[in-house]
């Protein structure tokens, strides 16, 4: 997967024979991002516009690419560079390592997509000892001078040379201490200028060698430090977490500097065009009079809000409105911008999208439309759709404080708090008199009860594939999984090293991963009007129809409210839990025969019946897929050592299996215990006539047959549905169908399609076979590590495998259609809520994709955006979305 | 795939409209065996030979099927049969149910393919009371008259009406004994017409009605025997055993009767134009004077040697010599013919290609091509290279006598004896002093030593493709498993109800799957000079190259003796295991980092290297393919309970996975512990320096990395292994490429093969993982079902499932050779020895197969076989080959 993605950035050393590595900020360069970075784009596009921004160069991501095939600046860079700074003495008639009057320039890196973690920026490159003295000269401003100078040999030293921050700071500090001041600004052109030969004292002693005085000799090895950085464990963490390629490598900007630190008619500061937090129209930033950068982020001054500049600096102020309102018109979006005020000039150092939270993005949107500033297709194809899950669950109130306790995965969004509990009894129990979470190894079908009884549930094992996860997310309910810092010991719970027992209450974030000691402060979900309204747009422009997965009649009203158009996957497997029915499964078990299958499962039948009623009703007017019975026996029995007797125990035994996952389960239930499915599709079948017979209005009730790889398979399971449904349900409407979800079934999807009324991709499965990559192993073991490793990019449990595990969906979509045109296919995987997977599925032609309950807007949104992308009418679509 | 064949056949009702069901033997149907069964297609064709066949009629395969729609016989039929009814009396100037001059008729079954627990005959059709009484007037020989009546009662009874045989039998002997005879024979006229009356009276006791007099009648209802026999429990389970379709039905053979049971200068036998036996040509067969068919098969009277009819009857011993001449002559094959003789009157009943061992296989093909009968290509195209391998193993004694004690699954074929042993170690100890079979629940990679040490393996669990039976077939050791008689308990064996003890006596059969107590006679493979011509021949015609798999130096020695041309498969896990490596090789899982697993690879490393030298040496010249560590690591670990310490048993536990198929393995190992596969090239590059240097030719070494399913994983492997080999063995020629063992390596096989210089199927796992089936989960649970079933025809890990898997590998190897044009690929799987599967892998394009030594062979003989029929050179290729 790294590969495809650098063949998109793909260019080998034999292409790059004469490629141009350096574009002024004014020089056409025929790339956009890709090539010169998101940052070195804004600042060629706002040049273009006219717009305050000093001169500057761009070194393109083409020289990063070759330095890191090296390990070595490029032929040729180095003359380039050279030309350049030529062109930026001329335009700017300073000199760069004059001592007289000198040309400095900052150095910043900037990729195609932003990421902390890299080197970001080095300042007043082009100082030394002279050219401090000439500057302070020719400027009258020696404090300015050598605050600047210091300013440099700090950072430079720090960023390129690695050496100890704490070390110039600490020098800093003592300084301050004994001159009795606080701020840097009371600091003295003196106290500077001892500074600075401290601070060369430190380089000195770090590095064996003297501060290097060379203006060329500083700029050659910013810039290397620039590409080194991208290579550094957190910006490489940083891109696996984000899912960025290691192969797009960094541009690195050279600009000539502008000064906040000449004196209160300068500063430097950071603004949004709206509020990020609420998209709300307003100025909203931050300002630091007389200071560089680096010092806003330092956070040593507390800066002002950007409307103080109104009173101390109103005509850049006005200035800075104007500008922003450009930007905005220019842009069509929220921008974020960096500048500095140099002697009442405004200077733009950067434009970039705003980062804003999921509220702000709607609010936004929602508001540019009314502006007439955006399209409502521009609207809906700009939301992150991935992001619009914090939406939809209670989360941390962020006002609280607290501390991390440990941290495991992120397996289901929300937040909850409550009482600890162990097993699922308990839970159930409990919860009668309060909140409570279930803590456990890892969850299984057993624990289907306490899940549903508990807030949240926290595991010690299992990924994000996991049961806890997979269940959890379906119920919507916040769940960490795989959680590092939790031990469990009997009737204890260890938890970052605390001891905690049944009733001590703990908080979970399943959108994070974070799990806290004691109760802390939640939020509700923020659902609001302009999510109804996007989605509502969303909904005007998607052909992906969006059903849900739901296996309760609760789950299938909540469903219906999120917007689903239907159930795609009904499990019936959770209908077998429960008090009162897991007794009877498990007699039907362990029944010696036929005759006493059907005694039990002549008692589930009503139970069943009941399900589907209600589900039914919930669903009326609109189609409802119902899987029959999927999991292996094994898993409604307990584990061989809680065996209540020897029969028991005999038959835990006979079905064990070595790799339960391709044994004896779904269709192949069907086929070995025809009276399970029998019973099942009576239930179906009553339950529809009974609603139709009531609400006048049945579901299109579509039966679904698991795991079916061959068309003999499906065929004598579709006889058995049809019989039983001609005596159940004579003229009511239904379908019967199969999930495709081993490779077999795709590859022979044309041969099954002449029996099955439709599909459903099954990518759980169809993940784990394709790949053969079992879920519960790979999660936590080696697909961690080839993530951490960047074997892989993506988890294809999270996010479709378009070219191993789509490939073979699209073979199925082919020849299922080739053998029964226009057959309707969706798909049923934990992918049907994952946005780019949404895409992919929406550009295979697939009818719908069914997800959990709370992903359904998402799905909604990429659906629409997806439709978006394929008519060209989105100007883009959010990144990371 | 039940469908499948049936469309091979298919013709559904409407095609039907207006349908030709009967057919005459001296008419053209313009139909082969599958309309007109084997049978009959036998007897149209002696008709137009001009040999002395009775006359009579066909009633096709498509009445039959037809009638398992409906379960009625349909329509037109009848009237077809009574317009053939008249056409025979016209032709014979008899009438059927006449009492003055009766047609007498036989009923016989005959699909395309022979097959017991149908119906067979029925004879004497079109006697009642009075056409007994009329026949006997009219032949002046009551005797024969009602000896013919009874002999209809009886048979019609049994079979069409499912009367008890020894009601009949009883009845008879109770009448032989109230007249003091021994033969029926011996039975008078009168007697005969008494015993009418008697099995009349049975008849109607048994039926409620009276045996039904009208001749129509009586056909009509044989012919539905006929259609009901073909689904009988019995004829269903032959052809589960035997993979015939159930769809392609039973033909229906109406027969002027000629009579056997004249007198003395009649009778009837079998006779084959060559010894089925040793394939020697000689006349061979039996003879049965004065009786019908069944008398033969009854077995009251002894047959004497057809030979004796030189003299009894050498008018018809001649005719009869001469018409084999023509019959081997006309089908160019060994014929096994029926015939009866009435009064001195040479008739045959039925001609086929006799069923013969092996040996007389390879001996009459090499004798026919030297008597100038058939070529060549005809010789080696009609071996059943199946059943080559009953020659390539000792077996039992036939002629020894001997019960069976229980029965398994014939895993690995030929016959072993020895004393049982109940562990590996035991079994290395105590094969020192004799034979031993080693006994286990099942093996694991821990029993290997006592594998190899022991003369036979049997196991109580597992299938065909077990740990014990994949390892008892690549050693070409006789293996029975999953042997449900067997029970065993601390220091004993039950087998049968017998307990057994260490020491203790039994043989097994991995041919037949049968297991005796004590020691049994064998005899030595049937290894000789036939075969080798044959073997000859065929390598001259075919096209797929033929490796082995192969693990030692020994195998590789044998593989190379059995004709292979290079090593498709060396698995070095098996190298792994042995006193002297398994502590070194736990040391090494256990280790806590990296340098403590290199620490124990450092002294695994001579080990390696040594085993491939010899692997190597033994097949200097040619290609060996190494897969480097395939299994999860805890395979090499104890069971959790025998763990020796606490360290162990957490490695065991961490190592523990839920589905370890689809787990830590193949290349997922070498990504995660590149050390390991760094120590085992290593070993091959050295050893293949080694050799190189020592005899001037090394094989052409290609590395394998297993379980790829992604170009980054390749590509990480690939870079190691060339770095390490260019450390120790620049400039010695070799290759990396990798097994193809997954779905999503098949269809991204067109990026893997940018990187992968050769492909190599791994069908077992592709099976696995294609269809859902663990294969340790599949057979003796839903996979024998689904075969009992008839869900599936066939076993998928036996033979090569062609439409699902075989259209994966279709697809890989198109993507892949479309990326590297010409591409070696090959197959190593179970498959590769498997004659169907190496045919349809020839139809890929595969440029070889590998597989055990002992199955090499048959892999020759089936590629040349599939060369042959691309060509169209063959006749036919053997059926069942």
């Amino acid at each position: 997967m790294v590969s495809h993605t650098s063949e998109a950035f793909g260019n080998n050393a034999a292409d790059l024979a004469g490629t141009q590595y350096v574009y002024d900020f004014d020089e056409p360069s025929g790339g956009g991002r890709e090539l010169l970075g998101g940052k070195g784009v804004g600042l060629a596009e706002m040049t273009l516009m006219g717009l305050p921004v000093p001169q500057g160069f761009t070194i393109t991501t083409d020289a990063c690419r070759a330095y890191m095939r090296t390990h070595d600046l490029p032929d040729g860079l180095e003359a380039e560079v050279s030309e350049h700074i030529e062109r930026l003495e001329a335009k700017t008639g300073k000199r760069f390592g004059s001592h007289d009057d000198p040309l400095l320039v900052s150095v910043r890196s900037g990729a195609a997509i932003s990421m902390p973690g890299m080197m970001d920026t080095i300042l007043n490159l082009g100082l030394n000892d002279e050219a401090a003295a000439g500057l302070a000269a020719r400027t009258g401003n020696r404090r300015f001078a050598y605050d600047s100078y210091r300013r440099l040999i700090q950072m430079f030293g720090e960023v390129v040379d690695g050496i100890a921050p704490h070390r110039f700071e600490n020098t800093l500090s003592d300084l301050k201490a004994e001159r009795g001041v606080t701020l840097d600004t009371d600091l003295s052109a003196d106290d500077l200028e001892l500074l600075v030969q401290q601070f060369k004292a430190i380089y000195l002693e770090a590095k064996g060698e003297e501060f290097p005085a060379d203006a060329k000799k500083q700029l050659l090895r910013a810039v290397r430090a620039v590409f080194d950085s991208w290579d550094t464990p957190r910006a490489q963490v940083y891109r696996r977490a984000n899912e960025i390629s290691d192969e797009i490598g960094t541009a690195v900007n050279v600009v000539q500097m502008v000064f906040g630190n000449k004196g209160d008619g300068s500063g430097t500061g950071v603004a949004f065009t709206r509020n990020p937090s609420t998209g709300v129209r307003e100025v909203y930033g931050e300002f630091l009079a007389n200071a560089q950068g680096e010092d806003v982020v330092a956070g040593i001054r507390t800066p002002q809000p950007v409307e103080a500049m109104a009173s101390t600096l109103p005509g850049a102020y006005d200035q800075l409105l104007e500008t922003m309102r450009r930007l905005e018109e220019h842009y069509r979006d929220m921008q974020d911008i960096e500048f500095t005020i140099e002697d009442d000039h405004l200077y733009l150092l950067q434009t970039r999208a705003a980062k804003r939270t999921s509220a702000a993005a709607l609010k936004a949107a929602v508001s540019m439309v009314d502006e007439g500033l955006i399209s409502m297709e521009e609207a809906v194809s700009r939301i992150d759709a991935a992001q619009l899950d914090q939406l939809l669950h209670p989360g941390i109130d962020p006002n609280a404080t607290h501390e991390v306790a440990a941290k495991g995965l992120n397996a289901s969004p929300g937040a909850a708090s409550g009482g600890i509990v162990f097993d699922a009894d308990t839970a159930v129990e409990k919860a009668k008199n309060g909140p409570v979470v279930l803590v456990r190894f890892e969850t299984t079908p057993d624990d289907i009860h306490g899940m549903i009884a508990a807030e949240g549930i926290l595991t010690v094992h299992g990924g994000m594939t996991s049961h806890a996860a997979v269940v959890a997310r379906g119920m919507g309910k916040p769940c960490v999984a795989g959680c590092e810092g939790l031990e469990i010991r009997p009737g204890v719970a260890i938890i970052g090293g605390v001891e905690l027992r049944e009733g001590d209450r703990i908080t979970i974030d399943g959108g994070t991963g974070r799990v806290f000691l004691g109760e802390i402060p939640l939020v509700p979900p923020q659902l609001n009007e302009d999510l109804e309204t996007v989605l509502g747009w969303a909904d005007e422009l998607r052909r992906l129809k969006v059903r849900a997965n739901a296996d309760t009649p609760e789950d299938a009203a909540r469903a219906r409210e999120f917007g689903a158009q239907g159930i795609g996957l009904c499990r019936t497997e959770h209908m077998f839990f429960g008090e009162e029915r897991l007794p009877v499964v498990q007699e039907m078990i362990l029944a010696e025969n036929e005759a006493g299958r059907r005694a039990a499962l002549d008692r589930l039948l009503p139970f069943q019946q009941a399900d589907f009623d209600g589900i039914f009703s919930a669903m009326a007017g609109l189609p409802v897929t119902i899987r029959l019975l999927d999991p292996p026996l094994h898993e409604f029995l307990p584990h061989e050592a809680e065996a209540t007797d020897d029969r028991m125990r005999a038959r835990i035994r006979s079905l064990k299996e070595q790799n339960p996952m391709l044994g004896s389960r779904g269709c192949r239930l069907g086929l070995m215990y025809p009276e399970i499915y029998e019973m099942q599709i009576r239930a179906i079948a009553r339950a529809a006539a009974a609603v139709k017979s009531r609400l006048g209005d049945a579901p299109l009730v579509e039966i679904m047959h698991p795991l079916i790889g061959f068309r003999e398979e499906f065929h004598r399971l579709k006889e058995l549905t049809e019989k039983v449904w001609a005596e159940e349900a004579p003229g009511i409407e239904h379908q019967v169908g199969t999930m495709i979800e081993l490779p077999r079934a795709c590859v022979q999807a044309g041969s099954i399609a002449e029996e099955a009324e439709f599909f459903s991709f099954g990518t759980n499965d169809l993940t784990q076979t394709t790949l053969g990559f079992s879920r519960d192993d790979a999660e936590g073991k080696f697909l961690t590590r080839y993530l951490e490793d960047g074997v892989l990019e993506r988890n294809p449990f999270e996010v479709l495998d378009q070219e191993g595990v789509g490939d073979l969906m699209r073979i199925g979509i082919e020849r299922g259609r080739a053998t029964r045109p226009g057959m309707k296919i969706g798909i049923c995987g934990e992918h049907g809520g994952e946005p780019r997977s949404v895409r992919f599925c929406h550009g295979l032609g697939l009818d719908y994709v069914s997800c959990s309950p709370f992903r359904v807007p998402v799905a909604r949104l990429a659906a629409a955006q997806a439709a978006l992308e394929e008519s060209g009418a989105a100007r883009y679509v959010a990144a990371g979305g």
